[in-house]
């Protein structure tokens, strides 16, 4: 028995368990924050030193075709996820092939790819907006024929924060649009005439157990993230059903573990599937402070076959995103002393997510009012917000 | 403006503020936890290399008599503060002359001497027990004579956990008693018939700004905290009032910044002070779940000079040591999934403090089932619970 070996260096460290995530950034740093209280070790994979996540834990620093340094990491921990859905599948492969990896590495390889991904949904039943891929002018020119305007045309891999896109009004922007984004992969989308953008947390155990949490409202400006409402106002019971179930249909059909985000429109029809992250997300933040487990608790939870938390939430939430600049937490919390404030130890520069700012109260107008509020104390740091 | 420094090395990083802390045990690990997502960055001052904390910061190994592992904390952060009361005094003169160190280093010599301390109680107004200081068999004697039996012999200094402790019940117990702790400055204390233990947390600011969070019941066994239930249960509004402004006085007196734990006895007469520890505490460990702002964050916020947050409770919450050995986090959350688990990254070892668990609910009853549920698990896990 250990507890007999007093002040043993072989007495048991209770918890124990080194967690590996390949992506270095806030969502890393905030899994490493959920983490740590469970007793796990965190070592992040990076390309870049300065990664913020290294705060609360290791950090190896290698680009994601440095076979060795992926190895490295390997040799670290004993289970390994990511917060990044960028991840080289090849790099991603490599390391399940060492640890047990989750998500699959399968979810990367379709969620990478605007079209694999909406492929998906569709085969499991639920709606996209009309898609076709495109890999030259001529089948732009088709796919707006079939589809129709107004459309976007977006790069099939690697976009993110609206970076990749270029809208279609009317028939002469079909060229501008080719000149601006093609020569990769892309696909043009139609329009969704859509009420709000919506989005699931959603979360499945490694014993296929799966949890949601509620629909949140996201307002997005310029193709970021800029505020997330949770729970969102005046969901129907059916809306709320809906999302859960198509989640849950995402989640078992990937054999997924940990948490999928899904992007959704309202529309007068129903929910239409937008896109979804094999990861944390962004507009998950809310949850550290609005419900029981955070969606970081609960992505480790799944990861490392512990049972999942309980998602309900602790009265109503917003999450502001602090985008560029930052102003000081004094003046933050000089705005709203009850505001919670997450700094990611990031720099400075025009467009990077910096922070975030929730606000939880008992009343939803109550809430509104203070977001207003720090929402003008950014807004006179933020040139971009 | 930094905004237009894209990447730059010289971009602003929002928030960096770098924090050193003597003590990395897990009161420090709690607070780096805390820290972090304002911004701060930690280092950590331990003599021991295996100090937890150092999972969320930079560690200095040093014992606290190495002024020049002292001066390489003061060199690597902006501003001080502890997690141990019994840092020698003569080291924080020495940090407080290179750096800024809150709390004051005058609490420490207040708070590490059980007769100044109740002595600084009762020049306040504040009831303690009936006692004297002992430094010889015939002191102890006559305290006896004066002060009456049942009492309670400790050591004036370096006593926690019950350690340092004789009780006397008779007059034989006199002589046995001076046996097991003679020999260093002493205390006798009287008896105090109470009903309860209660404790208060209170934070003041740089500003002199004062808030208190509501008062926490606590259970303790073998002279260890077990169990806090907070908000404590059936307290009246003139106990409730008369808790805060002993905690504002004592605040005040001391030109405290930081958070200030007070023990007491509640009696038929009022409340009794018990001790006080100028740091963050045990029975404050519940305010990471059940608090708005936690103590953690309340403590950093008093030293950083930020405004204070919200102390309003979230519902009811209760906090269960885990003591000596430690069940898996998959053995806990199997018995309460809704459960936060936390553990230190420390050994097992008897009678240490290596985890607790924290249950919050919306209803007082529901919350105390859980308890009980939580504890048989820890019970077949750590004989000495």
């Amino acid at each position: 028995m250990t507890a007999t070996q007093t002040g043993s260096q072989t007495a048991k460290i209770p918890g124990q368990v080194r967690v590996g995530v390949l992506g270095g950034g806030q969502l890393g740093r905030m899994l490493g924050l959920a983490g740590v209280p469970l007793g796990m070790q965190f070592t992040f994979f990076d390309p870049s030193p300065e990664a913020s996540a290294a705060e609360v834990g290791d950090l190896i620093v290698g680009n994601y075709d440095d076979d060795a340094a992926l190895l490295r990491l390997c040799d670290a921990v004993d289970v390994v996820t990511f917060e990044f859905e960028n991840v080289p599948v090849r790099a991603a492969e490599l390391v399940a092939s060492r640890r047990p990896l989750w998500p699959p590495v399968s979810t990367l390889h379709v969620a990478q790819d605007r079209v694999r991904e909406k492929e998906c949904f569709n085969l499991l039943g639920i709606p996209t907006a009309p898609f076709a891929a495109v890999d030259s002018l001529d089948e732009l020119r088709d796919a707006v024929t079939r589809i129709g305007l107004p459309g976007i045309l977006k790069t099939r891999t690697l976009g993110y924060d609206g970076k990749g896109q270029a809208m279609l009004r009317t028939e002469d922007d079909v060229v501008k649009a080719w000149d601006a984004v093609g020569g990769v992969p892309l696909v043009y989308e139609g329009f969704v005439n859509f009420t709000r953008e919506l989005s699931i947390l959603a979360v499945r155990g490694r014993d296929g157990v799966v949890v949601t949490y509620p629909l949140v409202e996201n307002s997005h400006s310029e193709g970021i993230l800029r505020l997330s409402v949770a729970p969102a106002p005046a969901v129907s019971d059916a809306v709320a059903e809906a999302a859960a179930a198509l989640a849950t249909r995402i989640l078992d059909h990937l054999w997924y573990v940990g948490l999928l985000a899904i992007e959704l429109f309202e529309t007068a029809d129903g929910l239409v599937a937008n896109e979804m992250a094999p990861r944390v997300h962004n507009s998950g933040h809310w949850t550290i402070e609005g419900a029981e487990t955070s969606q970081f608790e609960n992505h480790l939870r799944a990861v490392c076959d512990l049972p999942l938390g309980d998602t309900a939430t602790r009265g109503h939430a917003a999450m502001l995103n602090v985008i560029g600049t930052a102003p000081t937490p004094s003046a933050i919390l000089h705005a709203d002393a009850a505001a919670h404030v997450h700094l990611y130890g990031k720099r400075e520069a025009p467009r990077r997510k910096i922070g975030h700012v929730t606000v939880r109260g008992n009343d939803a107008n109550d809430v509104a009012t203070r977001v207003s509020a720090i929402r003008r104390v950014l807004a006179n740091t933020t040139p971009s917000a």
